[in-house]
């Protein structure tokens, strides 16, 4: 019978490795003084090897997979038992941070080498999935490491092209890699007890809390839409106030209505990018206007409402305005929801770690999103300064970095899968 | 004694004439199929040539002055007399309409020619003067015409260059005209009783109101502004709405202050013209926003008032969001008034014509302003279609033109300027 979590000997974690293990992946960048590391580069690959040395180091088998990603595996006390997926990416975006994916990475690792230099197995083995690439830097096609670990690679991809004309089914070949293996990578949802991922948060919430860790309760859905009003142009000097149909004026309603409706529900999220007013000369009443509009939230049914009462209000405003508006969806993808279970494991390590608990969604994108079709996911999040990723500027503390890889081996150590 | 003015014999106008004048003068153009007439060019000679044939057929004395100007004199009862000017401008904006400047050109000439058909001279000279540059397409500086009339002509024009790099000093040898002389287009006041000019309205008020001519009040003054604001950027997913600090969002709070303010006082406009925000892509909050601001009014307090309540308000907005704000004045010039003797001859033509009443504000700048300088200014209006002007759609009636004409002839045979 295993002792309550709060008496168990645990490992030692050590943190200024996880650091510096940070400030070492950072190295391997196509651009002197920058980091940008793509899929199926020369930095990938060095950064894959010092990836699986390390793995190694802590007593896993370390292999690429058939599309460039790295798998690591700690076996369990049974030999070929179910594994408990922790994971997150190499790639990066141009000019990046150093955290971003990597932290995942690397502290998934220090965990395991705790664990190994504890002689600690458990009754599951833990598998570390290094993806190469989520960030769709190369070829603007994002998550295509963990889809083909989800099986749901789309051989379409292989005709995409990088900057340079190169496809990615040539720079498969080019990184030694066989197209027609990329099934293979693919895992069953029976060999996954559950995947989870450690990353940095992206965001200014949890330093806002002062608290260092959150837990996520769900990779927000996103719809993007663009609205575009016409009015009249007109002489900024010769048309009085009343007899103006000044599509910038209703623009700027249409960006409050936003606001207001975004902010009135927890989590909900809704953002005015790009407005282009034209012609956009200083002394002509603007005719037209073109604007974009991202929603998110980690509820479809939230960011769904959210949409129908945005448009309601676009469609008021315009009408009232007497405008044209015309109003279109880009892009939209629904929320990967956080399996409960493990998000109270995670929490319950939180607690033990004398850590305050927030919950939160993931505004960004993340690989759970293709790991969903295959596993229960969670996220912890790490508190990052300023908010700021994706960015030179991207920064965390060792004492973060230390409570992100004490709460994730705590939570391994406690990990139980429900009963199926 | 004279007879009250209902029963004076009323001289012939040919209001067709003046439609078929403004479409002659239509074809001197540089580019085939649009109307584009500038300053100094062969299209301005040919049409200040045409101009002045009608001048000597209406019996006036025609010559151009020293800066490129037609100028017309139709003597009184006694050679020498003081005139009352009346005037506009045979230049052009590019792919313009044909009635603005050109109208109160032909029409003043029609005038004329039905004073000189009727035999009818005035205890005054009747000038008009045909400015050949209102509206600095060419060389970027306005009422280079009317400048030179009034004496105000800037000897540092003389280098401004045009898109072809020739400077306005070589365009008046080229002319054959003598920059030295420039002086001698000057008119002092004592020869000047009035400065009368009839123009389009290129606004929608006129039409708006079903009424066919308008009279003038003032030509607004402007201040012309530019502001800034900065916030945080962010991304659109990561960032709560109550931890933003949105620029477009406080922009557009910014956009309804202008649109509130100038529209609580009559006469008084405030716009908005051209907006950028930064970074601008759909998934970032946006960091930084820059618009500009053109206030006009044809009162310079009330205009001074209202840049003073849109910059409160403005940094109201910014201080509430935690943003920082930086206004900078661009341009401002005060209002020209118009003399309210003329204003309440104009009306008494107007109201002997049978037409409606309606004074308004000239929200566009025009030769009287610099024309003030040296007599008492006053603008007829004539409607026009949807307000459009600078702008090959520009359009007015036959009939409309007729009035305009009709009302300025009446005006001008019951001129009476006040005793000194």
């Amino acid at each position: 019978m295993p002792l309550p979590i709060a008496q168990m000997p645990f490992p030692a974690i050590n943190a200024r490795r996880i650091m510096d293990r940070c400030d070492a992946l950072a190295r391997h960048s196509e651009e002197p003084g920058k980091l940008t590391r793509v899929f199926l580069s020369p930095e990938h690959r060095a950064a894959a090897a010092a990836v699986s040395g390390w793995m190694r180091e802590a007593g896993m088998h370390a292999r690429m997979d058939a599309i460039g990603n790295v798998l690591g595996r700690y076996e369990g006390t049974q030999a070929g038992s179910p594994c408990l997926l922790l994971g997150s990416h190499l790639d990066t975006v141009r000019d990046a941070g150093r955290y971003d994916g990597m932290l995942g990475v690397v502290t998934a690792i220090e965990c395991v080498q705790a664990f190994a230099d504890a002689k600690r197995r458990f009754p599951f083995a833990l598998e570390i999935a290094v993806f190469g690439d989520e960030e769709g830097t190369r070829f603007g096609t994002t998550l295509l490491g963990s889809r083909a670990l989800a099986g749901s690679f789309d051989p379409a991809s292989l005709a995409a092209r990088d900057a340079g004309g190169v496809t990615l089914a040539q720079a498969l070949r080019d990184f030694g890699l066989d197209q027609d293996r990329i099934g293979t990578a693919a895992k069953s949802s029976a060999e996954l007890l559950a995947y989870v991922e450690l990353h940095i948060e992206q965001g200014p919430v949890l330093e806002s809390l002062g608290l260092p860790l959150g837990v996520v309760t769900a990779i927000n859905g996103f719809s993007r839409l663009r609205a575009a009003l016409t009015g009249s142009a007109g002489h900024a000097g010769t048309v009085p106030m009343a007899l103006r149909r000044d599509a910038l004026a209703a623009a700027a309603e249409c960006v409050l209505a936003v606001e207001r409706i975004a902010g009135a529900t927890p989590d909900l999220v809704g953002t005015v990018g790009h407005i282009e007013a034209r012609p956009g000369a200083i002394n002509v009443i603007p005719g037209e206007v073109r604007f974009t509009l991202d929603v998110r939230a980690p509820d479809n049914r939230v960011r769904n409402d959210a949409v129908r009462d945005i448009s309601a209000a676009l469609i008021e405003i315009a009408a009232r305005r007497k405008l044209a508006l015309n109003i279109e969806t880009l892009q939209q993808q629904d929320a990967s929801t956080c399996a409960g279970w493990l998000v109270a494991q995670l929490e319950q390590s939180i607690r033990a770690e004398g850590y305050g608990l927030h919950r939160l969604p993931s505004g960004a994108g993340h690989d759970g999103m293709a790991m969903q079709a295959i596993a229960a996911i969670a996220m912890l999040f790490v508190r990052c300064k300023g908010g700021i990723s994706h960015n030179p500027a991207e920064s965390i503390t060792e004492a973060d970095a230390a409570a992100g890889a004490q709460v994730l081996a705590r939570f391994i150590e406690n990990f139980r899968a429900p009963n199926p």
